[in-house]
């Protein structure tokens, strides 16, 4: 066995010429922080599923990313969050959307997964199951960030009817979802946060969360919670987590879709995932990136834009932490 | 072309020895209507998308059937509802979740796919959408009926912490996700409703809508509106919507699997279909049926339970309608 822990922390048009060096070293560091949290689980022997659990909780408390604390903004001001987490091993997930008190999103889906008959819960059900299993709740407050609050004032001045994915310009236009709009200048990242892991049992595990796109819609939900469009996990083929335009990956259900050609048509990990990025998410639109790992340990980071938040670590190697194309 | 319409009314565990000859004969009624409504449009040189959703708004609007009026009752005597349509055509669709005033939850998300920038709304924002586009809403109380209220009781009193599948006495205990307890002996039946169909252009369509399981947690979503899981239409292989233990077509991404089955692996919509039935459900303790149909217009209509109600119709022949297995 060959344990790796993958993460990512947004795709979108993130250009070496809009980041200054300062900002560039504070991604690298806190990338590079999480991904030794996810090493340490692995490297003592822990499952994937606590090393996904351990990374993108990391990834929800840090205010740069757009899931968690820094969460982006709706339309109407608030705050409404998704997440996912899914078992390779006994293909068992937890999933829930539109919560918008729930600190941890992510340890809310696992504690769904764990301990509850149902998958997917979404709205105040799933802030009723959270109270009810000791999961910590925050005021609405906790999420808000003053570069967040910002982003949303300006969309709505440049274009109140788009939604834009958090970490790109990247609009989408009503009745345009074959076909974003021009992209804007500016708020240039497609925010989700996800981490797939391989661990020394062999079993997979892929966790995401979100806190979806600026302006979009109070009660819409993208493809992080949806199980086999943004999260999946099966030991059989491989893990996945996605960000980028969540509707296009709900369409494409491109996270199963990476595990059914290596299933069904024998395809690589390396195949499977360029062929989902470049092929069917590209035919319709479809920007941001993934990430995945396979049985063997092998992985694949592709994405469509400028840039992803990207990392992966493995017990007994420095971590590699990537911002842009190679 | 071959143009078909397919729909089901829900699983479970329908014996003949349940079912008064009254019961049976409003049933077959129910479900011949139903079909030649759909196979009305077809024969018009309608569109497949156009069929499943004059289909699926006939079976909502029957109390007989476990969508819109008639839903069954969550753990807090209320009605949350689910639906999905997808568009193999172009590859749209629209999915709204946890909706609690939407008279037909298809026609809400049919709107979502064609006027939405989202693909996926769920509770107040679904409804808040659903107000701004001219969809009816109702009170609450339309979608009640005694029957479905003393369902509610029985289970309460019976088995308090377990949800039924409506159609079946199968419950999910809490904790147990791939192994249902004993069944129950009442209110055997899985309720789910869809339709797919494939038009004179060759185009293929398929939607669910569903009021989910008696005495399931307020904010429990299950398979019919997660596309891939419960509904899913790509005109390269097939339609499906699916009925049964929602959970478990959500972790196998059932619907999808038989379109990546066929279009990967080079099954049959009958090969696809009965492998994703028999074995992916079935190894993880999945229960219910599902209908598909493929490009051709071969048709799949496979269940594992003792009963589905379900039915075809192509123009110009007199529509087949079955409850019991063969």
């Amino acid at each position: 066995m060959n344990p790796v822990i993958v993460i990512h922390g947004g795709a979108g048009a993130i250009s070496r010429a809009a980041m200054s060096p300062d900002k560039e070293l504070e991604y690298h560091a806190a990338l590079r922080a999480i991904l030794l949290s996810g090493q340490a689980v692995l490297a003592q022997g822990g499952s994937a599923l606590d090393a996904v659990t351990t990374a993108v909780v990391g990834l929800e408390d840090c205010p740069l990313f757009n899931a968690g604390r820094g969460a982006v903004f709706t339309s109407d001001g608030t705050h409404e969050l998704d997440a996912a987490i899914m078992d390779g091993a006994t293909l068992r997930a937890g999933a829930i959307a539109n919560v918008r008190r729930v600190r941890n999103p992510v340890l809310l889906a696992r504690k769904v997964m764990e301990e509850s008959r149902h998958v997917f819960f979404v709205g105040e059900g799933a802030e009723r199951f959270a109270s009810d299993h000791d999961i910590a709740l925050v005021e609405p407050g906790y999420f808000s960030t003053p570069e967040r609050y910002a982003q949303l004032l300006r969309v709505q001045r440049d274009n109140p009817n788009a939604a834009v994915l958090d970490h790109d310009g990247q609009a989408i236009v009503a009745g345009q979802q074959a076909a974003p709009a021009h992209p804007l200048d500016m708020d240039k990242k497609f925010g989700t946060v996800g981490a797939v892991a391989l661990d020394a049992r062999g079993n997979l595990a892929a966790a995401t969360s979100t806190g979806g796109i600026t302006n979009k819609q109070v009660g819409r939900v993208g493809d992080a919670p949806v199980i086999g469009a943004g999260t999946y996990a099966g030991n059989e083929t491989c893990a996945v987590s996605a960000t980028g335009t969540g509707e296009m990956y709900i369409r494409m259900v491109a996270a199963y879709d990476i595990a059914a050609r290596m299933r069904y048509g024998g395809a690589t990990l390396a195949q499977a995932a360029h062929a989902v990025m470049f092929e069917s998410l590209a035919s319709i639109g479809g920007k941001g990136g993934l990430i995945a790992v396979d049985g063997q340990g092998n992985i694949a980071m592709p994405f469509n834009t400028e840039g992803m938040y990207r990392g992966f670590a493995r017990p007994g190697q420095d971590p590699v932490v990537e911002i842009y194309r190679a």
